[in-house]
Protein backbone atom coordinates (compact mmCIF):
# COMPACT_ATOMS: atom_id res chain seq x y z
CA UNK A 1 0.00 0.00 0.00
CA UNK A 2 1.46 3.30 -1.16
CA UNK A 3 1.97 6.20 1.76
CA UNK A 4 -0.43 8.09 -0.12
CA UNK A 5 -3.85 5.52 -0.19
CA UNK A 6 -2.78 5.83 3.17
CA UNK A 7 -3.34 9.27 4.16
CA UNK A 8 -6.44 8.94 1.84
CA UNK A 9 -8.16 6.47 3.99
CA UNK A 10 -6.81 8.56 7.45
CA UNK A 11 -8.58 11.30 6.48
CA UNK A 12 -11.29 9.31 5.57
CA UNK A 13 -11.80 8.13 9.11
CA UNK A 14 -11.77 11.36 10.31
CA UNK A 15 -14.90 12.00 8.09
CA UNK A 16 -16.76 9.08 9.21
CA UNK A 17 -16.40 10.00 12.63
CA UNK A 18 -17.13 13.73 12.25
CA UNK A 19 -20.83 13.02 13.77
CA UNK A 20 -19.90 11.33 16.49
CA UNK A 21 -19.78 13.21 19.85
CA UNK A 22 -17.80 10.49 22.30
CA UNK A 23 -15.71 7.87 21.45
CA UNK A 24 -15.41 5.51 24.39
CA UNK A 25 -12.62 2.93 24.18
CA UNK A 26 -13.12 0.06 27.06
CA UNK A 27 -9.93 -0.87 27.43
CA UNK A 28 -8.24 -3.17 30.42
CA UNK A 29 -4.77 -4.33 31.31
CA UNK A 30 -5.11 -8.42 30.65
CA UNK A 31 -8.10 -10.44 29.05
CA UNK A 32 -10.94 -12.35 31.07
CA UNK A 33 -11.79 -8.94 33.37
CA UNK A 34 -15.12 -8.86 31.73
CA UNK A 35 -14.29 -6.09 29.21
CA UNK A 36 -16.79 -6.94 26.27
CA UNK A 37 -19.44 -7.62 28.91
CA UNK A 38 -18.62 -3.98 30.27
CA UNK A 39 -18.40 -2.72 26.49
CA UNK A 40 -21.89 -4.16 25.54
CA UNK A 41 -24.03 -3.49 29.06
CA UNK A 42 -22.50 0.13 28.74
CA UNK A 43 -24.03 0.35 25.12
CA UNK A 44 -27.27 -1.44 26.20
CA UNK A 45 -27.90 1.06 28.79
CA UNK A 46 -27.14 4.00 26.95
CA UNK A 47 -29.44 3.50 24.24
CA UNK A 48 -32.22 2.86 26.55
CA UNK A 49 -31.55 6.48 28.06
CA UNK A 50 -32.15 7.64 24.44
CA UNK A 51 -28.65 8.31 23.24
CA UNK A 52 -27.41 7.21 19.91
CA UNK A 53 -24.79 4.31 20.40
CA UNK A 54 -22.73 2.68 18.54
CA UNK A 55 -20.99 -0.79 19.46
CA UNK A 56 -17.39 -1.28 17.85
CA UNK A 57 -15.91 -4.95 18.28
CA UNK A 58 -12.23 -4.50 17.32
CA UNK A 59 -11.07 -7.10 19.83
CA UNK A 60 -9.36 -9.35 17.56
CA UNK A 61 -7.94 -11.94 20.57
CA UNK A 62 -11.06 -13.03 21.24
CA UNK A 63 -13.84 -10.73 20.33
CA UNK A 64 -17.44 -11.85 22.49
CA UNK A 65 -19.86 -8.99 22.11
CA UNK A 66 -21.60 -10.74 19.29
CA UNK A 67 -22.18 -13.90 21.21
CA UNK A 68 -23.50 -11.45 24.61
CA UNK A 69 -25.67 -9.58 22.20
CA UNK A 70 -26.57 -12.83 20.28
CA UNK A 71 -26.31 -10.45 16.58
CA UNK A 72 -27.63 -13.73 15.20
CA UNK A 73 -27.62 -13.23 11.13
CA UNK A 74 -27.35 -9.78 11.01
CA UNK A 75 -24.83 -8.28 8.39
CA UNK A 76 -23.82 -4.86 7.63
CA UNK A 77 -25.34 -3.28 4.72
CA UNK A 78 -23.48 -2.06 1.35
CA UNK A 79 -23.84 1.32 0.34
CA UNK A 80 -21.51 3.95 0.04
CA UNK A 81 -19.40 1.99 2.61
CA UNK A 82 -20.54 -0.02 4.88
CA UNK A 83 -23.83 0.64 7.02
CA UNK A 84 -24.06 -1.19 10.88
CA UNK A 85 -26.88 -3.04 11.71
CA UNK A 86 -28.98 -2.25 14.44
CA UNK A 87 -28.67 -4.83 17.19
CA UNK A 88 -31.29 -3.93 20.17
CA UNK A 89 -31.21 0.29 19.28
CA UNK A 90 -27.78 -0.19 19.04
CA UNK A 91 -25.47 0.34 16.19
CA UNK A 92 -23.37 -2.83 15.66
CA UNK A 93 -19.92 -3.56 13.77
CA UNK A 94 -17.34 -6.26 14.42
CA UNK A 95 -14.10 -7.63 13.51
CA UNK A 96 -16.34 -10.96 12.85
CA UNK A 97 -18.44 -9.86 10.33
CA UNK A 98 -15.24 -10.12 8.36
CA UNK A 99 -13.31 -13.21 9.58
CA UNK A 100 -16.12 -15.38 10.11
CA UNK A 101 -15.42 -17.20 13.20
CA UNK A 102 -12.11 -18.48 11.50
CA UNK A 103 -8.97 -18.24 13.34
CA UNK A 104 -7.33 -15.04 12.03
CA UNK A 105 -3.94 -14.90 13.66
CA UNK A 106 -2.93 -10.92 12.44
CA UNK A 107 0.14 -10.25 12.14
CA UNK A 108 1.15 -6.85 13.13
CA UNK A 109 1.15 -4.62 10.20
CA UNK A 110 -2.18 -7.03 8.52
CA UNK A 111 -4.22 -6.24 11.69
CA UNK A 112 -3.21 -2.42 11.45
CA UNK A 113 -4.67 -2.42 7.82
CA UNK A 114 -7.23 -4.47 8.91
CA UNK A 115 -8.65 -1.85 11.53
CA UNK A 116 -7.85 1.32 9.02
CA UNK A 117 -9.63 -0.82 6.57
CA UNK A 118 -12.78 -0.98 8.65
CA UNK A 119 -12.64 2.24 10.20
CA UNK A 120 -12.23 4.23 6.63
CA UNK A 121 -15.53 1.86 5.62
CA UNK A 122 -18.04 1.98 8.31
CA UNK A 123 -20.32 5.02 8.34
CA UNK A 124 -21.86 5.53 11.70
CA UNK A 125 -23.75 8.57 10.94
CA UNK A 126 -24.86 10.99 13.96
CA UNK A 127 -23.66 9.16 17.42
CA UNK A 128 -23.77 10.11 21.06
CA UNK A 129 -21.35 7.47 21.63
CA UNK A 130 -19.48 5.47 20.19
CA UNK A 131 -18.15 2.36 22.22
CA UNK A 132 -15.09 0.78 20.98
CA UNK A 133 -14.39 -3.07 22.75
CA UNK A 134 -10.78 -3.15 22.93
CA UNK A 135 -8.40 -5.85 22.69
CA UNK A 136 -6.91 -6.14 26.11
CA UNK A 137 -3.50 -4.61 27.19
CA UNK A 138 -0.98 -2.57 25.39
CA UNK A 139 -1.00 -3.81 21.85
CA UNK A 140 -0.73 -3.13 18.57
CA UNK A 141 -4.29 -2.25 18.49
CA UNK A 142 -4.08 0.26 21.10
CA UNK A 143 -1.90 2.09 19.54
CA UNK A 144 -3.72 2.20 16.14
CA UNK A 145 -6.36 3.10 17.84
CA UNK A 146 -5.01 6.04 19.51
CA UNK A 147 -3.51 7.02 16.12
CA UNK A 148 -6.44 6.57 14.40
CA UNK A 149 -8.98 8.00 16.57
CA UNK A 150 -7.45 10.71 18.45
CA UNK A 151 -10.22 11.89 20.91
CA UNK A 152 -10.50 8.54 22.18
CA UNK A 153 -11.27 8.36 26.00
CA UNK A 154 -10.21 5.13 27.66
CA UNK A 155 -12.54 3.66 30.45
CA UNK A 156 -10.67 0.91 31.58
CA UNK A 157 -12.50 -2.25 33.32
CA UNK A 158 -10.24 -4.05 35.44
CA UNK A 159 -11.13 -7.25 38.75
CA UNK A 160 -9.94 -7.10 42.40
CA UNK A 161 -6.82 -8.95 41.70
CA UNK A 162 -3.55 -7.81 41.92
CA UNK A 163 -2.33 -9.18 39.08
CA UNK A 164 -5.05 -7.20 36.46
CA UNK A 165 -4.37 -4.13 38.64
CA UNK A 166 -0.70 -4.63 37.67
CA UNK A 167 -1.14 -4.80 34.26
CA UNK A 168 -3.81 -1.51 34.72
CA UNK A 169 -0.82 0.42 35.90
CA UNK A 170 1.34 -0.25 33.09
CA UNK A 171 -2.02 0.91 30.56
CA UNK A 172 -2.59 4.03 32.98
CA UNK A 173 1.11 5.21 32.43
CA UNK A 174 1.68 4.27 28.56
CA UNK A 175 -1.97 6.79 27.87
CA UNK A 176 -0.48 9.07 30.60
CA UNK A 177 2.63 9.37 28.17
CA UNK A 178 0.66 9.47 25.04
CA UNK A 179 -1.52 12.51 26.64
CA UNK A 180 -4.47 10.21 25.76
CA UNK A 181 -7.50 10.81 28.24
CA UNK A 182 -8.63 8.17 30.99
CA UNK A 183 -12.23 8.47 31.62
CA UNK A 184 -12.58 6.55 34.79
CA UNK A 185 -11.62 2.80 35.93
CA UNK A 186 -14.61 -0.13 36.58
CA UNK A 187 -13.96 -2.67 39.13
CA UNK A 188 -15.81 -5.71 38.17
CA UNK A 189 -15.83 -9.08 39.67
CA UNK A 190 -15.72 -8.60 43.43
CA UNK A 191 -15.90 -11.12 45.82
CA UNK A 192 -15.68 -9.20 48.93
CA UNK A 193 -15.44 -5.37 50.33
CA UNK A 194 -11.80 -3.95 49.34
CA UNK A 195 -10.66 -0.41 48.75
CA UNK A 196 -7.99 -1.78 46.95
CA UNK A 197 -8.52 -1.04 43.42
CA UNK A 198 -10.25 2.17 44.61
CA UNK A 199 -7.54 3.90 46.45
CA UNK A 200 -5.22 2.60 44.02
CA UNK A 201 -7.07 4.81 40.97
CA UNK A 202 -7.05 7.86 42.72
CA UNK A 203 -3.39 7.57 44.15
CA UNK A 204 -3.06 7.60 40.06
CA UNK A 205 -5.22 10.41 39.51
CA UNK A 206 -7.83 8.45 37.87
CA UNK A 207 -11.41 8.67 38.67
CA UNK A 208 -13.10 5.05 39.95
CA UNK A 209 -16.43 5.10 38.11
CA UNK A 210 -17.97 2.23 40.74
CA UNK A 211 -17.16 -1.43 41.63
CA UNK A 212 -19.67 -4.46 40.56
CA UNK A 213 -20.11 -7.45 42.51
CA UNK A 214 -19.22 -10.76 41.13
CA UNK A 215 -22.53 -12.15 39.41
CA UNK A 216 -22.96 -16.28 38.86
CA UNK A 217 -26.10 -15.95 37.24
CA UNK A 218 -24.32 -13.79 34.73
CA UNK A 219 -22.82 -17.31 32.47
CA UNK A 220 -26.29 -18.13 31.97
CA UNK A 221 -27.83 -14.84 30.44
CA UNK A 222 -25.13 -14.49 27.44
CA UNK A 223 -26.68 -14.29 24.29
CA UNK A 224 -30.16 -13.28 25.92
CA UNK A 225 -30.23 -9.29 25.93
CA UNK A 226 -33.47 -9.03 28.09
CA UNK A 227 -32.18 -11.76 30.44
CA UNK A 228 -28.80 -10.31 30.35
CA UNK A 229 -31.01 -6.80 31.23
CA UNK A 230 -32.37 -8.38 34.13
CA UNK A 231 -28.85 -9.32 36.03
CA UNK A 232 -26.89 -7.87 39.05
CA UNK A 233 -24.13 -6.93 36.87
CA UNK A 234 -26.22 -5.06 34.33
CA UNK A 235 -27.48 -2.92 37.06
CA UNK A 236 -24.21 -2.32 38.15
CA UNK A 237 -23.48 -0.53 34.83
CA UNK A 238 -26.74 1.36 34.99
CA UNK A 239 -25.09 3.02 37.94
CA UNK A 240 -21.59 3.13 36.45
CA UNK A 241 -23.16 4.45 32.99
CA UNK A 242 -24.54 7.27 35.71
CA UNK A 243 -20.76 8.02 37.12
CA UNK A 244 -19.52 8.38 33.78
CA UNK A 245 -22.29 11.00 32.13
CA UNK A 246 -21.58 13.10 35.37
CA UNK A 247 -17.54 12.52 34.54
CA UNK A 248 -18.17 13.31 31.01
CA UNK A 249 -20.52 16.65 31.73
CA UNK A 250 -17.62 17.87 34.48
CA UNK A 251 -14.78 18.55 32.16
CA UNK A 252 -16.65 20.25 29.78
CA UNK B 1 18.51 -8.03 10.63
CA UNK B 2 20.41 -10.12 7.47
CA UNK B 3 18.39 -12.98 7.34
CA UNK B 4 21.88 -14.73 7.30
CA UNK B 5 22.05 -13.62 11.30
CA UNK B 6 18.40 -14.78 11.60
CA UNK B 7 19.66 -18.11 10.48
CA UNK B 8 22.13 -18.15 12.93
CA UNK B 9 19.94 -17.16 15.72
CA UNK B 10 17.33 -19.97 14.69
CA UNK B 11 19.98 -22.69 14.81
CA UNK B 12 21.50 -21.26 18.29
CA UNK B 13 17.86 -21.94 19.58
CA UNK B 14 18.23 -25.77 18.53
CA UNK B 15 21.17 -25.84 20.39
CA UNK B 16 19.84 -23.62 23.36
CA UNK B 17 16.85 -26.61 24.01
CA UNK B 18 18.61 -29.76 22.86
CA UNK B 19 18.17 -31.03 26.50
CA UNK B 20 15.26 -30.25 27.18
CA UNK B 21 13.05 -32.86 27.23
CA UNK B 22 9.53 -31.95 27.18
CA UNK B 23 8.41 -28.26 26.11
CA UNK B 24 5.15 -27.41 27.85
CA UNK B 25 3.25 -24.20 26.16
CA UNK B 26 0.47 -23.25 28.39
CA UNK B 27 -1.95 -21.28 26.22
CA UNK B 28 -5.26 -19.75 26.51
CA UNK B 29 -7.83 -18.86 24.19
CA UNK B 30 -7.91 -15.49 25.91
CA UNK B 31 -6.88 -13.67 28.75
CA UNK B 32 -7.85 -13.67 32.75
CA UNK B 33 -8.31 -17.73 32.59
CA UNK B 34 -5.69 -18.97 35.01
CA UNK B 35 -2.88 -19.56 32.13
CA UNK B 36 0.02 -18.04 34.48
CA UNK B 37 -1.37 -19.62 37.70
CA UNK B 38 -1.72 -22.70 36.29
CA UNK B 39 1.85 -22.48 34.34
CA UNK B 40 3.45 -21.43 38.30
CA UNK B 41 1.43 -24.47 40.31
CA UNK B 42 2.72 -26.70 37.40
CA UNK B 43 6.31 -25.97 37.43
CA UNK B 44 6.43 -25.98 41.37
CA UNK B 45 4.61 -29.40 41.53
CA UNK B 46 6.62 -31.07 38.38
CA UNK B 47 10.19 -29.81 40.43
CA UNK B 48 8.84 -30.75 43.81
CA UNK B 49 8.37 -34.09 42.34
CA UNK B 50 12.19 -34.24 41.49
CA UNK B 51 12.12 -33.46 37.77
CA UNK B 52 14.23 -30.76 36.28
CA UNK B 53 11.99 -27.47 35.73
CA UNK B 54 12.61 -24.50 33.94
CA UNK B 55 9.47 -21.60 33.61
CA UNK B 56 9.86 -19.57 30.82
CA UNK B 57 7.04 -16.13 31.22
CA UNK B 58 6.73 -14.56 27.34
CA UNK B 59 3.45 -13.60 28.78
CA UNK B 60 3.85 -9.57 27.28
CA UNK B 61 0.62 -8.59 27.12
CA UNK B 62 0.42 -9.38 31.42
CA UNK B 63 3.22 -11.34 32.83
CA UNK B 64 2.22 -12.32 35.66
CA UNK B 65 4.62 -15.56 37.31
CA UNK B 66 7.07 -13.06 38.38
CA UNK B 67 4.23 -11.90 41.23
CA UNK B 68 2.99 -15.22 41.71
CA UNK B 69 6.17 -16.36 42.96
CA UNK B 70 7.65 -13.39 44.20
CA UNK B 71 11.01 -13.79 42.32
CA UNK B 72 12.19 -10.68 44.09
CA UNK B 73 15.82 -9.12 43.25
CA UNK B 74 16.85 -12.28 41.66
CA UNK B 75 18.55 -11.63 37.83
CA UNK B 76 20.10 -13.76 35.19
CA UNK B 77 23.43 -14.34 35.55
CA UNK B 78 25.75 -12.84 32.43
CA UNK B 79 27.90 -16.32 31.49
CA UNK B 80 28.54 -17.31 27.82
CA UNK B 81 24.86 -16.51 27.19
CA UNK B 82 22.55 -15.61 30.27
CA UNK B 83 21.82 -18.48 33.02
CA UNK B 84 18.28 -18.29 34.39
CA UNK B 85 17.92 -18.04 38.48
CA UNK B 86 16.70 -20.65 40.59
CA UNK B 87 13.51 -19.72 41.96
CA UNK B 88 11.42 -22.21 44.60
CA UNK B 89 13.48 -25.08 42.70
CA UNK B 90 12.62 -23.68 38.80
CA UNK B 91 14.74 -22.39 36.49
CA UNK B 92 13.01 -19.35 35.85
CA UNK B 93 13.53 -16.67 33.18
CA UNK B 94 10.74 -13.53 32.32
CA UNK B 95 10.34 -11.35 29.92
CA UNK B 96 9.86 -8.89 32.48
CA UNK B 97 13.84 -9.21 33.41
CA UNK B 98 14.27 -6.97 30.58
CA UNK B 99 11.14 -4.70 29.93
CA UNK B 100 11.44 -3.38 33.97
CA UNK B 101 8.14 -3.14 34.40
CA UNK B 102 7.60 -0.34 31.92
CA UNK B 103 4.71 -0.63 29.60
CA UNK B 104 6.57 -2.11 26.56
CA UNK B 105 4.36 -2.03 23.54
CA UNK B 106 5.69 -4.26 21.35
CA UNK B 107 5.17 -3.80 17.60
CA UNK B 108 4.88 -7.38 15.94
CA UNK B 109 8.44 -7.45 14.68
CA UNK B 110 10.03 -6.30 17.64
CA UNK B 111 8.12 -8.31 19.77
CA UNK B 112 9.27 -11.45 17.28
CA UNK B 113 13.03 -10.16 17.94
CA UNK B 114 12.90 -9.74 21.46
CA UNK B 115 11.61 -13.27 21.26
CA UNK B 116 14.45 -14.74 19.50
CA UNK B 117 16.95 -12.86 21.41
CA UNK B 118 15.70 -14.14 24.24
CA UNK B 119 15.52 -17.75 23.26
CA UNK B 120 18.99 -17.77 21.47
CA UNK B 121 20.47 -16.37 24.60
CA UNK B 122 19.17 -18.25 27.81
CA UNK B 123 21.02 -21.76 28.79
CA UNK B 124 18.69 -24.09 30.17
CA UNK B 125 20.89 -26.23 30.15
CA UNK B 126 19.38 -30.11 30.99
CA UNK B 127 15.64 -30.03 31.61
CA UNK B 128 13.19 -32.63 31.60
CA UNK B 129 10.28 -30.07 31.69
CA UNK B 130 10.55 -26.26 29.96
CA UNK B 131 6.76 -24.93 30.52
CA UNK B 132 6.31 -21.41 28.53
CA UNK B 133 3.62 -19.66 29.94
CA UNK B 134 2.08 -18.14 26.53
CA UNK B 135 0.55 -14.97 25.35
CA UNK B 136 -3.67 -15.53 25.55
CA UNK B 137 -4.60 -16.60 22.69
CA UNK B 138 -3.73 -16.39 18.66
CA UNK B 139 -1.36 -14.12 18.02
CA UNK B 140 1.99 -13.12 16.95
CA UNK B 141 3.66 -14.91 19.95
CA UNK B 142 2.08 -18.11 19.38
CA UNK B 143 3.05 -18.73 16.06
CA UNK B 144 6.61 -17.64 16.67
CA UNK B 145 6.80 -20.21 19.18
CA UNK B 146 5.57 -22.78 16.90
CA UNK B 147 8.12 -21.53 14.39
CA UNK B 148 10.94 -21.39 17.26
CA UNK B 149 10.20 -24.40 18.99
CA UNK B 150 8.68 -27.04 16.62
CA UNK B 151 8.45 -29.67 18.70
CA UNK B 152 6.58 -27.43 21.59
CA UNK B 153 3.08 -29.46 23.28
CA UNK B 154 0.59 -27.31 23.76
CA UNK B 155 -1.73 -27.31 27.01
CA UNK B 156 -4.49 -25.53 26.78
CA UNK B 157 -6.36 -23.61 29.82
CA UNK B 158 -10.19 -22.32 29.83
CA UNK B 159 -12.77 -21.43 32.57
CA UNK B 160 -16.28 -23.12 32.19
CA UNK B 161 -17.63 -19.79 30.62
CA UNK B 162 -18.70 -20.06 26.41
CA UNK B 163 -16.84 -16.92 25.78
CA UNK B 164 -13.71 -18.35 26.77
CA UNK B 165 -14.59 -21.92 25.09
CA UNK B 166 -15.42 -20.12 21.67
CA UNK B 167 -11.43 -18.57 21.75
CA UNK B 168 -10.52 -22.27 22.48
CA UNK B 169 -11.79 -23.31 19.42
CA UNK B 170 -10.22 -20.80 17.20
CA UNK B 171 -6.91 -21.80 19.26
CA UNK B 172 -7.63 -25.57 18.16
CA UNK B 173 -8.06 -24.93 14.83
CA UNK B 174 -5.34 -22.81 14.27
CA UNK B 175 -2.65 -25.71 16.42
CA UNK B 176 -4.31 -28.90 14.23
CA UNK B 177 -3.93 -27.02 10.99
CA UNK B 178 -0.72 -26.33 12.15
CA UNK B 179 -0.18 -29.88 12.97
CA UNK B 180 1.04 -28.83 16.29
CA UNK B 181 0.54 -31.18 19.20
CA UNK B 182 -2.46 -30.56 21.86
CA UNK B 183 -1.29 -32.36 25.27
CA UNK B 184 -4.78 -31.74 26.79
CA UNK B 185 -7.31 -29.09 28.11
CA UNK B 186 -7.62 -27.89 31.79
CA UNK B 187 -10.78 -25.87 33.02
CA UNK B 188 -10.28 -23.43 35.41
CA UNK B 189 -12.12 -21.67 37.66
CA UNK B 190 -15.58 -23.95 38.04
CA UNK B 191 -18.38 -22.89 39.99
CA UNK B 192 -20.59 -25.31 39.36
CA UNK B 193 -20.80 -29.28 38.39
CA UNK B 194 -20.97 -28.69 33.88
CA UNK B 195 -19.68 -31.43 31.22
CA UNK B 196 -19.78 -28.46 29.26
CA UNK B 197 -16.24 -28.22 28.61
CA UNK B 198 -15.34 -32.34 28.59
CA UNK B 199 -17.84 -32.86 26.48
CA UNK B 200 -16.77 -30.38 23.63
CA UNK B 201 -12.72 -30.90 24.64
CA UNK B 202 -13.62 -34.56 23.92
CA UNK B 203 -16.06 -33.82 20.87
CA UNK B 204 -13.02 -32.14 19.55
CA UNK B 205 -10.28 -34.54 20.30
CA UNK B 206 -8.42 -33.16 22.90
CA UNK B 207 -7.92 -34.70 25.80
CA UNK B 208 -9.71 -33.24 29.28
CA UNK B 209 -7.33 -32.94 32.10
CA UNK B 210 -9.71 -32.26 34.93
CA UNK B 211 -11.47 -29.16 36.23
CA UNK B 212 -10.45 -27.14 38.82
CA UNK B 213 -12.88 -25.58 41.52
CA UNK B 214 -12.99 -21.55 41.43
CA UNK B 215 -10.63 -20.52 44.91
CA UNK B 216 -11.17 -17.45 46.48
CA UNK B 217 -8.70 -17.84 48.38
CA UNK B 218 -5.99 -18.06 45.56
CA UNK B 219 -5.60 -14.09 45.72
CA UNK B 220 -4.55 -13.64 49.09
CA UNK B 221 -1.77 -16.22 48.18
CA UNK B 222 -0.62 -14.64 45.37
CA UNK B 223 3.09 -13.95 45.94
CA UNK B 224 3.81 -16.47 49.03
CA UNK B 225 4.97 -19.74 47.22
CA UNK B 226 3.99 -21.77 50.97
CA UNK B 227 0.68 -20.57 50.82
CA UNK B 228 -0.09 -20.96 47.19
CA UNK B 229 0.95 -24.16 47.48
CA UNK B 230 -1.38 -25.26 50.59
CA UNK B 231 -4.35 -23.61 48.34
CA UNK B 232 -7.04 -26.03 46.75
CA UNK B 233 -6.26 -24.76 43.54
CA UNK B 234 -2.58 -25.96 43.75
CA UNK B 235 -4.25 -29.31 44.50
CA UNK B 236 -5.92 -29.43 41.77
CA UNK B 237 -2.88 -28.65 39.70
CA UNK B 238 -1.18 -31.67 41.44
CA UNK B 239 -3.82 -33.60 40.02
CA UNK B 240 -3.73 -32.41 36.59
CA UNK B 241 0.19 -32.89 36.56
CA UNK B 242 -0.81 -36.46 37.13
CA UNK B 243 -2.94 -36.59 34.05
CA UNK B 244 -0.47 -34.66 31.72
CA UNK B 245 2.32 -37.33 32.78
CA UNK B 246 -0.25 -40.35 31.84
CA UNK B 247 -1.04 -38.48 28.78
CA UNK B 248 3.04 -38.03 28.24
CA UNK B 249 3.71 -41.74 28.72
CA UNK B 250 0.43 -42.88 26.70
CA UNK B 251 1.55 -41.09 23.75
CA UNK B 252 5.56 -42.28 23.93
Amino acid sequence: MGSELKDVRLSVIDERIKSVKNVIAVSSGKGGVGKSLVASALSLTLARRGYRVGLFDIDFTSPSTHIILDVGESRPIEDRGIVPPKIHGISYMSITYYSEDKPTPLRGVDFSNALIELMAITRWGDLDFLVVDMPPGISDATLDIIRLIKRSKFLIVTTPSKLAFETVKKLIKLLSDLRVEIIGIVENMKIRKSDFIKLNAEELGIRYLGGINFDENLEDALGDVGRFSKTQFFRGIEEIAEELLKALASRA
